[in-house]
């Protein structure tokens, strides 16, 4: 009893941070009012059938107090084709004035700043559930409608319990950077959970393969959904079973909100949901942090003369880390981790913790496989790489190779001298607009360190690498 | 036919090597002549029934040039009991005169210098084939008939061969210290196969679980044979169905015998007869030597205040070794390779080549078990060797923990001084004998490097590490 008034008390505690209050209310709803009024009326003047609706958060009543985020659709009648699009898109723009950047997705849209506001004005067309829709945006205004039906008054306060939870474990939002769960994926959870708490119960024993069908569209039919999607988690879209809406979540971001889950249960407390800001580390910190770890980090400093939207972007330099991660795994290096950190400019740093040591102990054949045995003498009787024997011990030969890159650094600087790493992996995107690149090792990263702030909130936490909810003791 | 014929020049020269001259048999024959005569007149004058014969290489003609190690039997009446013994020792004293030491294996025996012949005098009782000997010693004159009755002259060049092999690769002697191959095992060896380029052939061959069984005594019953004898190599005594004539053999000594019988045949050279005497480094190759190998040497100096025979304190050591190699495994040290040496006095080392590197990736179980999860992270939260993490990766825990000991040193010395390491599993004749100890790192063994000539070339091949046969390219 008691303990279930302690979680209640830090639930209310959270609700009182992002619920939005009746001001924000207003001051959303009536600026969403005139931004959709007066939009339609500049489409129907320019003769355009489509009508600016909300969506999103907003529209769903479901934002978190202070997100200035909204998502204005414009939803064409079905009997347009993409074509129309530049016109609406024209209609925005003047409609917007100025402050709008048109940006791509799966097709185009225009951001704008708006009174404080972040919009994203998109076009899409109409279609019943039915339909199957031309693009992903087609669905948005199916989900709003999906959700806005069911949710009732009461489980809005479950839904922004969940979403500050997952904002706080930093497992909230679709986007590539983040790779975790959505505000609609959020809103579908406690539609089949019923609140927060059993949502975080029942996270808490999800295995691997767990597959959520709240419409049941593939009722009896569980093992051909799992060969359908083949994510680590599975919630079929309850507007179209074709869609796995968790389709963004990583495995490490599902591990880490059902370790969250289970870690709050026990013992919940506030900074779940408000981790405490990382105070980075002094230089003199800095430095006893990285001599103190036994392992050497790598810092591969990248220039890229081209900017990309963010998804692109990390899309990009994740694709970098696994083939460069790659790479030096193949050269007997063990990684213990790896990591991206980005000023989603031209800045770009790929970490990575490596072991540290040169020489490696290989087990060879067992001696009574005479062709594996005559192969591994030959091997390594005339590597220059070979550092002790080979010798027999127990059954096996073994051997004391030296490592062909003696440090990881030298490794990775001459892959990359190689047309930007193209052939090892990394992205075109990033390879061919490579401007300039640098590995630094350890505290050599201190010019770095000095000159971006959110690099040293990064790093301090990187080195620090337990998730801040994860108390002591 | 050229490289046959380029063997059979290497054998010559290894025969015109080893085959005892004209003049060394005569001298050798006679010596044994007049000590067997000698000493049958003594025994027969105290009234000893029992006879003292010449058994062992010399016995047979299958004695190296050079060995001056002779075997003298007392055969005596199987009517006597073990009480005897001290009688017929008293009587070999006094036939010595000069120079002798009683040393004790299965039972006691005398060993004594005599005109630069090194010479054991063994009592045993005299049995018949089908008979159960009292002791292992007791089936030696039948080992000698069993041999003389079979082995062809024109063999007796096969086994010479074989016993110079086994010498110059490091397999040869069933004492502790080398766990090889005695010369009655290669004199059956050579019977089993004809020749010593056809035992050569078979062993290049031999799987695990290789058996001989030249009499046939398990015809059928292989199984019940390999259930009965444990050992890597089994060879069925051919006089005792109970004694596997390679017990003594070690696995590595197995497979290098394997091994070097493949080279050989493949490649053969003189060096495989008679290795190159090894060069010391000098003090600064020593020094280079254990800077390049990326991995550490620790030298556990042992001072025992006590004297075993040589048998014994090897098997003490081996298991010194063994124990302490398994404390540093525990230990999360990984531990390339070890070795022992000693002046067979009071001064041995114990080696222990280590990983460098004090921190440790830890595999954690994947999240979604939930309790090992519960448990890692417990333990690795509340422990201090946490480095870094727990963090989650793909669907697991992982972890770096600092080794509890950063290095072996502290960890051997600090379970040394404890009772000698007992328990740990230093054998007490080791653990409670131990007047000092210490434990070197890398050159700090300079000291000792310069003390023993002996350990000098130990640590030169030590460093090696490579069967000095197994030629480059």
């Amino acid at each position: 009893m008691k303990e279930e008034s302690m979680v209640e008390n830090i639930l209310e505690e959270v609700l009182r941070r992002v619920q939005p209050g009746e001001g924000e209310r207003r001051e959303v709803l009536d600026f969403v009012e005139r931004v959709t009024v007066g939009l339609n009326r500049r489409l129907s003047e320019a003769g355009i059938e489509g009508e600016a609706q909300i969506h999103g958060s907003v529209a769903k009543g479901t934002w978190l107090s202070g997100d200035r985020d909204l998502d204005i659709f414009i939803v064409l009648k079905p009997t347009y084709t993409r074509s129309i699009f530049p016109r609406v898109l024209e209609v925005v723009k003047e409609f917007v004035g100025r402050g709008w950047v048109e940006a791509y997705a799966e097709h185009p849209y225009i951001q704008a700043e708006m009174e404080g506001f972040h919009v994203d004005f998109v076009p899409c067309f109409e279609i019943r559930a039915s339909e199957r829709p031309r693009s992903a945006t087609d669905r948005t205004p199916l989900h709003t409608r999906f959700i806005k039906e069911r949710l009732k008054e009461g489980m809005k306060r479950e839904v922004l319990l969940l979403k500050q939870f997952m904002h706080g474990i930093g497992c909230y939002g679709a986007e590539v950077k983040v790779g975790g769960f959505s505000g609609y994926l959020c809103e579908l959870l406690i539609l089949h959970f019923g609140s927060f708490l059993k949502t975080l119960e029942a996270a808490s024993r999800w295995r691997k393969g767990t597959l959520l069908d709240p419409m049941g569209h593939y009722r009896g039919r569980e093992r051909e959904c799992r060969k359908l999607f083949r994510e680590p988690l599975i919630v079929v879209d309850p507007v179209d079973e074709r869609r796995n809406v968790a389709s963004a979540v990583t495995e490490p971001k599902l591990w880490l909100f059902t370790a969250a889950s289970r870690e709050f249960l026990k013992e919940p407390h506030l900074e779940f949901f408000f981790p405490p800001a990382t105070e980075p580390y002094s230089e003199e910190e800095l430095g006893e942090a990285m001599r103190g770890r036994g392992a050497d980090i790598l810092f591969l400093l990248l220039k890229v003369g081209e900017r990309y939207v963010p998804d692109v972007l990390w899309g990009q330099l994740y694709r970098a880390e696994r083939a460069l991660r790659g790479l030096l795994e193949e050269h007997d290096f063990k990684v213990y981790r790896t990591a991206v950190w980005s000023d989603e400019g031209s800045n770009h740093v790929i970490l990575f913790e490596v072991e540290r040591g040169r020489a490696k102990l290989h087990m060879g054949p067992p001696v009574e496989m005479r062709d594996m045995s005559e192969r591994f003498l030959r091997k390594h009787l005339t590597s220059g790489r070979t550092l002790t024997g080979p010798w027999i011990e127990g059954r096996r030969w073994w051997v004391v190779v030296e490592r062909v890159y003696k440090d990881a650094r030298e490794l990775l600087e001459e892959r990359l001298r190689e047309e930007g790493g193209k052939a090892v992996g990394v992205p075109k995107g990033i390879a061919e607009r490579l401007q300039d690149f640098s590995a630094l090792m350890n505290e050599e990263v201190i010019d770095i360190y000095r000159r971006f702030p959110g690099f040293r909130v990064f790093l301090t936490d990187f080195l620090r690498g337990r998730p801040k909810w994860l108390r002591l003791g």
